[in-house]
């Protein structure tokens, strides 16, 4: 599994306080802890600060790659914040968090990834805004994967999003979101599939018990990456538990290492 | 999800005292208190006796049925103990556990499942053993719903068990089982598909994690039905947020029902 750690987000009331005080200490702290944690890469997101997003999001990387070379999730839809944060960034190939297949966004952004040249994470929406059905979210992916390859992008660049809804919200929405990994996984084997995963579970109680329910389904469906707290050792448990059952863990080797590590919660 | 609780089952230690002592009070609470915890059928195991198995079995059964109506699952490979049992239920149809498609067991056991009008647990096995790859055990399906649905028996009274080995014992069990899971399903929508949940952990570390993991991933591959222990909370919680992401629990009715009740372990 990919971990893209969610935690140093403007949107965030815990993280908030540090980034209006630019406590570069508290902020470094957070991004080593959840890079020791496994995260493959720290996703930075300044979105709170509407006008200062550039500079605050400058200021985040800038601070970050002082002490660690994980690389960034650039997280914002914004393309001049997205743009100011390639140009400082010192640490290796980033992501941009995210791309979607409405035009003005689409082409804003894709120079960007193509000029720095980055991975990137493309949302199943377009300017018909957030598809229902399944088979809208895989059209949506096909076309994306098609635009993105055309501009010279390789599959293993590609994070695709299938934008998850609560599952309090509506009764399809589990089926959907994992059904569009399934069917994403089966036509494109070389992409990833990642998502935002607390989405899910977003209004109904036991939160957690319902993410660790759907990062295990998921998996099972195709997914290999999330945006998730990689401090919440609960959640790790079930991806090395899910890891093994789906065959990418010889002997269970990772599993157990992790086990007497005591990093295993059960 | 179809449970079968497992706990009163002669290899248990926790309840073996209870069976040698014949302590019919503390075999109906251990039944009754499944029951309660949403187990649809109570399995009876008294393989342990040998020789007295089918006395033992017709003990189990008649001191469980004077307090609880829940269908049984007659749990042997022994078909005078599994006769034994069927004679004296008074119970709704129980399930026999279990046939499989080595002849010997096949013919012993097929004609007590239609003289008595049971259900059946159908394991992947045939006399060459328990077969390796996907491929081999999805053929065995196919050959024993093709032989069971001859002799009369509906779809929705054929459990399909893909037979769980250990995770801790080739890397690749777990990728074996779902697919089983996924490729009978997609086969044979109408039939049920259980298996002996715990068997995937057996002899790694947390295996109730392991199991949580391997319940979920199952159930999304397309198993409706577990043998498994309904007191553990927590499994059980699994189970119902599994189902409300499969789209099967309506507006998480049933997940936030339980919630309230106190039901749902986080």
């Amino acid at each position: 599994m990919i971990i893209i750690g969610e935690k140093i987000n403007s949107t965030l009331k815990s993280i908030r306080p540090a980034m209006e005080n630019y406590d570069a200490k508290a902020i470094q702290e957070l991004a080593i802890k959840q890079r020791e944690a496994g995260a493959d890469y720290i996703d930075v997101n300044a979105g709170m600060f509407h006008n200062e997003e550039p500079e605050r999001l400058v200021w985040l990387i800038e601070t970050i790659q002082q002490v660690l070379d994980a690389p960034f999730a650039i997280d914002s839809p914004n393309p001049k914040a997205i743009e100011a944060a390639l140009k400082v960034n010192k640490n290796p190939k980033p992501i941009i968090n995210s791309i979607t297949d409405e035009k003005d966004r689409f082409n804003s952004i894709m120079p960007l990834a193509v000029e720095y040249k980055t991975s990137i994470i493309a949302l199943c929406m377009d300017d018909k805004g957030m598809p229902e059905t399944t088979d809208d979210r895989v059209r949506i992916a096909e076309r994306l994967i098609e635009k993105l390859t055309k501009e010279g992008m390789q599959l293993e660049d590609i994070f695709i999003d299938p934008m998850i809804r609560p599952i309090g919200t509506g009764s399809q929405n589990g089926v959907v979101a994992l059904e569009t990994i399934r069917k994403v996984r089966e036509e494109f084997p070389g992409v990833h599939i990642t998502c935002g995963l607390s989405n899910i579970s977003f209004g109904i109680p036991a939160r957690k018990l319902m993410n660790q329910a759907f990062l295990v389904a998921a998996m099972t469906s195709g997914m290999d990456s999330a945006i998730l707290d990689p401090l919440d050792n609960k959640l790790l448990s079930f991806i090395y538990a899910t890891e093994a059952l789906l065959g990418i863990d010889d002997f269970c080797m990772n599993y157990l290492t992790k086990y007497r590590e005591g990093r295993i919660e059960v």
